[in-house]
């Protein structure tokens, strides 16, 4: 078996965002991203990779998919180039299936710590929220509003694969505070003249179910978000600098809670 | 006055790492990055603006240069083009003078906090790094091994301007720990396998002048730096993941240690 032709171009297309909608499937690239999807239990459909890109790093992976009854297929360093994001493709492809993305799907799953995103629309800050929320033990990644797309490719390489180890829900805000307030979840948002601060928010939190809620750098956190929010934190900071990079300040906020959760605090 | 074509090449090839080199200046593109060199009370040497591109916010800007009796030009839409890193050029582009960065400089300034990027390669990484720097109070940010350049024109952007407001040094690490052993400066190192927790941290550091040291993601900071630390610090996490982003692992400790500086604690 090899890949056709017309089948190349199909894998071709989910490196756009119409591909992958239209084929609920999306690409990673490169050993270390496999590697993750390995760790995280998460099977490719088909590996692609070209003989004279691949290291032995590389070859140990697919013979661990071969093993594990992947399809696997040699193409040309000139067809890798072509369902490559990269500039300098990295031997090889995996694709994989889109996730589930339904909060209904979540409801079930008795999960505690959320991270909302709401208009995080650079690819590199949504990929690194999902590394940290794997991390400080996040369960789940909920994208609202004009965020990127999780399964982009430049997502899943600045998430450093960990977008293969934490669930994702893709909704409306509208519906996102919904499910929160029917689950009751409290809502953690932040806000420059928040009234809480961290270590407030650390001491009122307890081991209660919340949802982070981390807003664009621009305009913060939509009205709608900001009432509905149990509590509005600040990160103390000096006047000089007008915000934190929003992945910067939805990390320190998870960190805060995990440890929260982890530490035993007198 | 108007800018000649020799010029304008000098100018466009300050987008290299070698024009910058030779001409000791540097480029920031747009209204919001220039706004911060007012606040931070830095001053361009040439503003080049093209009509039609020019928002009203960056219409007063250049006023506002014009007051301050900052040589200004209009050019064409397309010589705007060509002095931009931007896919869509915003209208208006400020030339500035690198800052000094010899360590020398900095030893009399009584500096406290610094922090030391290793073999931060990453812009964007790098620019974060800048931005959580000056809002926590450090007020150096080294580099040294092979980190990106702190005035190429993506570190910039990704420090929404605070490399305006923040001091620079640059030089070997040979050096840089040299210089901290000279002034007394503890090294504050992250390792993995780090003896101190961030609270134990926070404990031990109290007001003592500290060089904070980051690393690359893949290999961690050099032996020699591990070596030369003064202390080992870790960010506890789930062990799913295997490290945390450069610039949020380096943040998350910048906003440690600046709570210690400035919280009352019992």
């Amino acid at each position: 078996m090899s890949v056709t032709r017309a089948e190349l171009k199909d894998i071709q297309s989910l490196l756009t965002k119409k591909g992958r909608r239209e084929q609920h499937r999306f690409l990673a690239e490169g050993v270390r991203l496999l590697e993750e999807a390995i760790r995280h239990r998460v099977r490719p459909e088909l590996v692609l990779y070209a003989v004279h890109g691949t290291s032995d790093r590389g070859k140990e992976l697919i013979d661990l998919f071969a093993r594990d009854k992947v399809r696997i297929e040699e193409i040309s360093a000139k067809q890798l180039e072509q369902v490559s994001d990269t500039e300098t493709p990295q031997g090889l492809v995996g694709m994989f299936r889109l996730p589930p993305h339904d909060l209904t799907e979540l409801s079930t799953a008795g999960l505690r710590r959320y991270l909302l995103c709401e208009n995080i629309s650079d690819p590199g800050n949504l990929g690194t929220l999902f590394r940290s929320a794997l991390a400080f033990g996040f369960e789940a990644v909920l994208t609202a509003g004009q965020s990127a797309e999780p399964f982009s490719p430049k997502v899943v390489r600045a998430s450093a694969g960990t977008v293969f180890g934490v669930r994702h829900g893709v909704d409306t805000i509208d519906s996102v505070i919904s499910y929160a307030k029917r689950q009751q979840i409290a809502i953690v948002a932040t806000g420059r003249t928040g009234a809480m601060t961290l270590r407030e928010l650390r001491k009122t939190i307890g081991k209660r179910p919340v949802m982070l809620a981390i807003g664009s750098e621009a305009d913060g956190i939509s009205p709608l978000l900001q009432r509905a929010a149990t509590y509005i934190v600040r990160i103390d900071h000096e006047p000089e600098v007008e915000s934190l990079n929003a992945a910067v300040a939805g990390s320190i906020l998870m960190k805060e809670i995990y440890s929260s959760w982890t530490e035993d605090k007198k």
